[in-house]
């Protein structure tokens, strides 16, 4: 059987939800960060050489890194729910904002996480087209949600299970302000009345409050 | 026609190599960057809001992100070649190093990039574990490329062509001595001396060295 192996407060939630959006069955172990370094511990690093959440195993399958767990999961047990193929219309926007997630909303936020705990001068060049990359970004995401449902149009997609958790639970590493983007936060209310989404924070992370507003 | 809006120095040089092993035809367009701040041009960046290359134009479909463009040529004009579907026993191993390269080692590079620009001193706490990081990153790779070819396997799938920017034409960004990484040195003569890549290269950034060694 799938087995999911959970980082609380991590991108591990996206796998979660994946598989209680899709109804597939998995087995859910949960890992805690190291109490002193908040990073991932040990037993988690073991299982993989870049020692990051998630991780699943399935048979001899061992798969890191969030956007090649959720292709995986979808393409070997989903048959392809919750993507979009190259005969659908929204296959570009799918692609697209699936992409997007991961290798350019979560790195912008990594980057001013790290410029946060760096504590420079609010005038500081670099901090401050950081911040400008992030604004890009946001509104780019605000303007979207603005004129669709969903990122890849008006039907939940693997493109919305990847960017929540930059959305969300990034948050608790560097927070944002989301008053300047309100469709973003309808999004986010949108997303948060999922019966799968709700039943996958409460396994994976019960009692951690969700940073939907 | 496809159309790539190629940014010189830039992660666009994917598109043009990808389009070069499948025999796709396209259109090159050529954009420079700004000679004061090393960014997009204004006309590149009037093409799509995140302002960054590359970006395609096919036509209504006018597409950003390396990675969904990759998928989308693959999967609109390449007839799935240089991908791994389900069926495929390199599928978990495909994905993986597919979405590494704009997760984790792009980003990962960009981190550095970034604090470098800062000027901090050696010893900087965020600084040590962020250069941590990129070596593993790039020991994982190089631990990879001792064992198999290219990064999937035996052959070369579009997980090369999204990587291989990060560990070249980046290095222009983000200085890094690969001497503790003969792995990486002798998988990138390997590429090296792919007629495709070039060509593409010819094409795309004529009389740029290219940082192989």
């Amino acid at each position: 059987m799938l087995t999911i192996h959970h980082l609380g407060k991590s991108q591990s939630e996206r796998i979660v939800w994946l598989c209680e959006e899709l109804g597939i069955p998995y087995r859910l172990e949960h890992h805690k960060r190291d109490a002193v370094t908040n990073l991932s511990p040990p037993e988690l690093r073991a299982m993989h050489p870049m020692g990051t959440a998630p991780v699943i195993t399935d048979g001899d399958v061992v798969l890191a890194e969030s956007g090649a767990i959720v292709d995986y999961i979808i393409g070997r047990h989903g048959g392809g729910r919750l993507a979009r193929g190259p005969a659908d219309p929204d296959f570009a926007d799918y692609l697209y904002w699936y992409h997007f997630a991961n290798a350019s909303l979560q790195p912008v936020m990594g980057r001013n996480m790290l410029l946060h705990r760096l504590k420079l001068p609010a005038d500081n060049p670099v901090l401050v087209s950081t911040l400008e990359r992030l604004d890009r970004a946001l509104s780019w995401v605000d303007e979207r949600l603005a004129a669709n449902a969903f990122l890849a149009g008006s039907e939940l997609t693997a493109a919305d299970i990847m960017a929540v958790f930059s959305l969300t639970t990034m948050r608790y590493f560097m927070p944002v302000d989301f008053g300047p983007y309100p469709h973003i936060l309808a999004y986010l209310r949108r997303i948060a009345g999922r019966e799968a989404y709700q039943r996958a924070m409460q396994k994976g992370d019960p009692g951690m409050a969700l940073l939907l507003t």
